[in-house]
């Protein structure tokens, strides 16, 4: 048993984390803080969690959160690297479900999320949490920061083939879409349902944080720079996140090979399951799971398309959490993570 | 553990039972039977369950079901009274998902499902599977019939007011809504996206086979006759039953008073939560969960309104189902079913 | 042609009767004012009016609306009543799409909107806005008060049965259901679409505005006491109201007797729609349209269900006010009304 | 006035047909025909027709289609081609709005669509219907045949860019996004309601009968051979198609640049709104009218994204046929046609 806590569990991925940590069989749950809503029962504020979790949220509180042996920030972009020092200093873990550290170029960082970073000592020091490509600086990380929910899903679709040296690789194309829920619970007119349901749009086609955050990762993982236009959609719908990756080859490759490179590369990861070619993966195929699903097609001779979905809320933030966690603290790296998508 | 069949695995009570089913510790799933599909891979047909269920369809075959400790049916109706005798002679127990012994009065029953029935001598013994009003004949039940997903619902929102014999009993409004799995995956235009998204309607209005079976069920156990107006309509979600009751009082009751005889009729039921008088339940507060949420209004001097909330697939199905085989084998009532709710 | 002002353009009934006016050739839109947005192209604010409409939201200004013959108040309540007695001085006549005129009883409403009325010496002469009951007041009114989205669809529902005396008037039942839009676009978490999506909910349930504006309506225009529950539901929807409305004989109807009922009552309005006894609306058959569609059904010896659909923003909003305004100004009553709903 | 014939108008294609067509004031509808529901009144059939559509389906009839100035096909692919000889004979103008005559390479047609042609020796004189390229010929013609939903969207957005030289035709990406409207009313598993709903995916991503269309016509009119991929998904919403075109420069050109080629392409075009560069269409822009509408995007140094939204029922179905045949009787194009689009 670890002792947890979580910082900022009223939006979407601090419930959804809340959902997780309840049925995780390691975890004592003692601290889940909200400014806002400090000294209201959990329960009442996510009645789904009435009989599960009898915890009032309460102020965020260093003293306390240093008695935990990990914290979770579900806050904003911007609150974690406040306390992460001091955290830190007291021997406590950090998983950052946020963005403040997903990026080692602090410049990069600092144009993107419009601030001053609060601890740029950290930076370097910061794993990123994208288990497939990175688990064992995990496994003995102190600050690990979740890949974002398109990045998740875009580069677990692109790496294997950027490995392989046989694409374009400065100019590859990746058209997201989104369910409204990753614009979290906070209140802005695009997210309210007379305007996002029967309705479909893109946004930030211009530019969009998780552009510099794929092409610095997929950098670092492969040695390549990339051209990437990332353009991101928003779908009437709760939970997904498709992604449709457009590649060019530069040699010659089968579908099988292409196939093969993509089994290859996943064969021993639980969380990512590659289908058959040819496959069409829906986001349904995920819902509720920490799964990836996988799918490549050949639509004519040089042309690639790769598709990819995950759950935003699971394997792209608050599930992924929780599998780094479990690797952190050398747990089965499923557990609280079984759960069968649902259907329909 | 126990060898269980699935008698009509393809449709969306099927899916959702072996979602549970593979989730289930005391379970080995033997087969999955199809006429349609037999031969397929039944994560083929259902992506959700890759890497979860390693099993094809088969033809149903009586000589291997009867290997089985209980075979469940989740078919249309009229099909599990076909097997049932033959199943248990073999000694094998039955659980019903669909109609085929929800009813006691034949008559009523061969009037409402337009067929006769194949094998009325069972009827009397088999045992209406409503733990929280049934559970000790459950125990012992070898045919169990799962109540259905309205009356499940409306049951457990009526029930402790109608046992109080403080309303009036012959005139009962039950405004039920259910999402459009309710209505299965058999292809019908009304189930159609186009036709059902950004609409609402209501159907039989002038008779639908939930009346008699809430009617039957509730003068069982509470001795009463009633006069009961059931109104279904269909709301634009996957999942969810939601039931607005409307109940005249006969003698004064405060709404404390009404509260309380909710609390205690459920106070040892760990799937019913009664939440605090006035709350407003939503199905989302139960989504891919046993559970049923019930609240209770006082809106006028004399008049009650109950509102109860179940997952139609679950509680309202397949969830249910499996809290009766827990019961019948003496396993944790909750096993398999300890999901917490979705949300968002 | 008319001069025509609008106050309050940025909201959904703002838009929505924008949408109308826009297409009336009898109409002059001169001022579509708004505090927060005053400045902007409204095309911008709106793209569906791209290429449409070419004016700019202003400021509210007395003396630019004084200009107008008519004025609509597209506004929250508590708004129309500040600028009404200038108004109607200055030979304006004034169209509240809101409440505050909708009462009749004072107390009855500061109780129900929290507020002192500014101007209560003018309640007695405004017109309540349902021109199927009240048609030749509102052609010489001053002052007209739309009637509510719920109202108008529960009195369409509820007025012909209630005037023929053979209902038991001291308990009906009203259990109404609308899309999302009617909470209109101000922001709130129950708006939000990961809260509203996939979902179903009630609200109010101990007491909502529109029970005392249908009681008192229903009580004017038949001249009996009525005790009414009503309910109000939140349907995963933009735009439609549906009614189920339970009423009980108090003495023998046939079921073709109140089919007459209904008929006889609404012969000659073109925008109330009887359908076959038997029959079962859906809000589609009504999207973006005037009509309000009605169908009786009796399901036991003394149970009737009426079911009644609109248009929450047509006829229970923007529709209707240009329907009072073609009335008080002697155009044909269709007119920019002609619109065939949208289907599917 | 014209009299005008519609053969298959069950469908979805078919009942906005008759929407827009029962409000145009120089059609006489004289026939809708409809092998499956012959005898059956047309607003029975589509309740929002009721009152406005007072006739009934017929059995298709080749000797009173004879009559008319016009005959719409609004019938799946390979039912047009069967009468259009005889009609033409009889000097009936016809207008298809499946794919009969959309190709001219005959090879191709067959491949793809799976048939012989019936009438091969017409498919030179037919005349491809997308007015904004093809205004005159469409003028004269006896046969037009509609361009496809997603080719319309495409093409509109495409067009300009490649007429301009500048970019590299031989790799352009197009990832179409639609609403389930546009699989039609055909049962499917796909299109049921708790399939699509709250899911997202992609279809026939190695090959989509709109790639050859777009291929051929897009070579037609600019001269260029172009390499496509295209990709169509499937969105939760009923109606709308949203397209993401990916182009490359081959020579540089500013933001400006690219929004001028567009603005001038589209000048004297009523239904193309050419937005200011950088904006989102939405969908819901467009809702239920005859738009479409487009915005540039130049995300870096030679990436640049054109962002394309229609209603795919009318502006990619039978709005364009409307705008079709007023071209061909030389009514003002807009006729039927005016509709805003709806909000929210």
């Amino acid at each position: 048993m670890i002792k947890v806590g979580v910082v900022g569990g009223t939006g979407y991925t601090g419930v959804e984390l809340l959902r997780l940590l309840v049925q995780h069989p390691e975890v004592n749950l003692a601290y889940v803080t909200s400014r806002s809503e400090a000294g209201q029962m959990i329960s009442e504020h996510y009645p789904n969690l009435r009989g599960r979790l009898d915890l009032k949220f309460t102020e965020p509180n260093i003293d306390e959160l240093s008695t935990c042996d990990v914290v979770f920030f579900a806050t904003p972009n911007g609150i974690a690297m406040k306390s992460t020092p001091a955290l830190l200093e007291a021997g406590v873990r950090v998983i950052d479900i946020a963005a403040d550290f997903r990026l080692k170029d602090l410049t990069t960082w600092e144009e993107w999320y419009g601030m001053k970073h609060a601890c740029p000592e950290l930076i370097e020091e910061a794993v990123y949490g994208l288990p497939e490509f990175n688990r064992s600086e995990i496994k003995n990380a102190r600050i690990v920061a979740c890949a974002g929910c398109y990045t998740t899903a875009s580069q677990l679709a692109l790496m294997p083939l950027l490995k392989s040296g046989k694409i374009k690789s400065d100019y590859i194309i990746v058209d997201g879409k989104s369910g409204v829920s990753g614009a979290g619970r906070t209140l802005k007119t695009t997210s309210l349902f007379s305007e996002s349901s029967a309705n479909f749009s893109a946004y930030a086609v211009s530019g969009h944080r998780h552009q510099p955050e794929i092409v610095e990762s997929l950098k670092h993982y492969t040695g390549t720079e990339i051209g990437l236009t990332f353009v991101p959609h928003l779908v009437p719908m709760v939970r997904g996140i498709f992604v449709s990756a457009y590649l060019r080859l530069s040699e010659d490759m089968t579908l099988d090979e292409i196939q093969q490179c993509y089994q290859s590369s996943y064969d021993n990861e639980q969380f990512v399951d590659v289908m058959p070619a040819g496959s069409h993966p829906e986001t349904k195929h995920v819902t509720a799971s920490n799964m990836c699903r996988l799918a490549v097609h050949k639509p004519s001779k040089d042309s690639v398309v790769i598709l990819s979905v995950i759950d935003n809320l699971v394997k792209g933030a608050s599930g992924q959490a929780v599998q780094n966690m479990n690797i952190m603290f050398g747990f089965d790296e499923s557990l609280a993570l079984e759960a069968v998508p649902l259907a329909p």
